[in-house]
């Protein structure tokens, strides 16, 4: 499969990491850490070094597993660490792992003395189609979401599905949410095409599609001043009831399950609001329903939900705004919409 | 005086902050926050406000003063206030202050929520000619200067002959070294210059050249990948003896002392390791020590000093490289240089 090019930098599918074998072997770095979590370096580090075969002269940084620990925290540990193995300038940082990993990995190394090459290897379905592209890199400062962080691109990114069949099915659907919001928000055909696709068995060739169409938006907005908005689809509740979960639920949802309900939502949202019909909420409220397990949204949970969309990043002065579908396929952003409104939508998810 | 425009962004001289006022005035900004020093606050914030008369809507930040608050935590504190204060990706950081304000606030700005617009206002000589262009934020982390930052020019730059009235001799002449600097690695004329001004009333013509010349070099390399480590020139023996000075000493030196002692050594090094002549040593030896107080680097500091030249940013595969000179006013880059030759280099200052 063709490389994409995306400002300054190509991700490669499928490639068995050729350039990146090419690019150490060229390039005088003076070190090469991998970076990557305890559980992701049990499951994917065998695959990535069977890809490089006996290319082994690297340090392995290895960090504890899960969100919680994208944290200021865990930087200083690691930045600390780099300067204890003597990287310099000319140092290379590989991130293999997940979206906690590329987007920590990633700020870690733009920040580090004033920043290092990086490069991303996502190891799940959701980083491979969201925090692949598009150069956002962050942590969370106490229970605030990528609070601090940069606009840095890679030197390269390497999606390979060969690290997605070490994968859970629930991780696998929670990827897959993000491919249907590709689908919603700007290629109407191929979100009926992901309506036939078993989300056990991504294809390359939509993931392939995923990244595009993400790499489409930000090569014309890398900054998330206007179009980009488009991304954050489902986002603004979704964001706020995998928050809510978290705190809340034993079991709490994943990203992709609280999107899912996000998108229900701020479909329902679209049609008062922007010019999204019944029949196509009917659709997508019918498909997310086939695929995700029912969440009840609790109503003594409303109120935390309005407080946390206002800590949205895509908001100005204090106004919730939304990114809203004005049809399948087809989205707008910085829609004002009333507390109201929102409240309702809720209820029907709820009512579903 | 004419503004200077340098990649992307425009430096003012003693423009009363007019253009400053205009931004506010025509730039929605949500919010608008000046950080500061409580040193700062009490005696430039008065002038700052003067320039911009009426206008009074922004929320001070106040740290507390010195190079040992430009640190990790202290960001996470600016972090967590301007989250308090409730800052969106439209709000507006005026950094005011020395070195120390600048650098932290420039990565604050540069790295909250990815990224808010920010200008700097340099109240000291030394961030007027140093820090003011290049676009280098950073903090320290544990005792590592510059430890973590990123490349990110502000919107606007402000200097103001007003602020530097408010400084203590001491200062004025701290930040005079950075000056003469200028004028050894790049402009013998403005380094002959110098020799015939005072230090106490520096002029702005003066500070005007010592900026420009800054900004010929980082327009060309602005990622200090090659030509910009001349800027470096008497700060890889100068930044260690200033670290040691400042762990060993009652009265430690500032950093203008601390280059100015790294300029004698440097410039000794010139000779056997570059072209400098003898007699262009023994000249700039003398400027020196007719301006800056002779110190004594102590022999049992020594070894601590090359562990502390070790880890210099500009180093390669754990090799100190030094900028030197060629000859007054033309300075080259990655020297290698004998372990014996850099410490014959600090007995030479020792012994004039």
């Amino acid at each position: 499969m063709e490389p994409l090019t995306s400002a300054g930098h190509t991700l490669y599918f499928e490639s068995g990491l050729v350039a990146l074998k090419n690019l150490i072997e060229s390039h005088q770095y003076s070190k090469v850490f991998v970076l990557t979590d305890e559980h992701t370096s049990e499951v994917c580090l065998p695959v990535f070094q069977s890809f490089l075969e006996d290319f082994q002269e690297f340090d392995l940084i290895e960090t504890a597993a899960g969100e919680e620990n994208k944290n200021i925290d865990f930087c200083i540990g690691i930045w600390k660490t780099l300067l204890d193995f003597e990287a310099d300038r000319k140092s290379l940082m590989i991130n293999l792992g997940g979206g906690v990993i590329t987007d920590m990995g990633g700020f870690i190394a733009s920040t580090y003395k004033r920043g290092i090459d990086f490069i991303n290897v996502p190891t799940t379905l959701l980083s491979q189609v969201d925090a692949s592209v598009g150069g956002k890199t962050g942590i969370d400062v106490d229970t605030v979401k990528n609070m601090v962080g940069t606009f840095t691109l890679p030197q390269m990114v390497f999606i390979e599905t060969e690290f997605l069949k070490t994968l859970p099915p629930r991780e696998l659907l929670s990827g897959f949410a993000e491919m249907i919001k590709h689908g919603l928000i700007a290629d109407k055909a191929y979100y009926e095409r992901l309506k036939t696709t078993d989300y056990l068995n991504p294809a390359a060739i939509d993931i392939y599609r995923s990244v595009e169409i993400k790499n489409e938006v930000v090569t014309i907005d890398p900054h998330e001043k206007n179009l980009r908005k488009i991304l954050n689809f489902g986002h603004t509740i979704g964001h706020a009831v995998e928050s809510y979960s978290l705190a809340n639920d034993e079991n709490p949802l994943t990203h992709g399950e609280a999107i899912a309900i996000g998108f229900v939502c701020e479909a329902a949202l679209s049609i008062k609001n922007s010019t999204l019909t019944q029949p196509e909420l009917k659709d997508i409220s019918e498909y997310i329903l086939s695929l995700y397990p029912k969440y009840h949204i609790r109503k003594e949970s409303f109120d935390s939900l309005l407080e946390l969309m206002k800590s949205d990043k895509k908001n100005e002065d204090g106004n919730i705004l939304f990114s809203l579908l004005e049809s399948t396929g087809k989205c707008t952003f910085n829609c004002r919409v009333a507390t109201a409104d929102i409240l309702s939508s809720l209820e029907y998810y709820n009512s579903l």
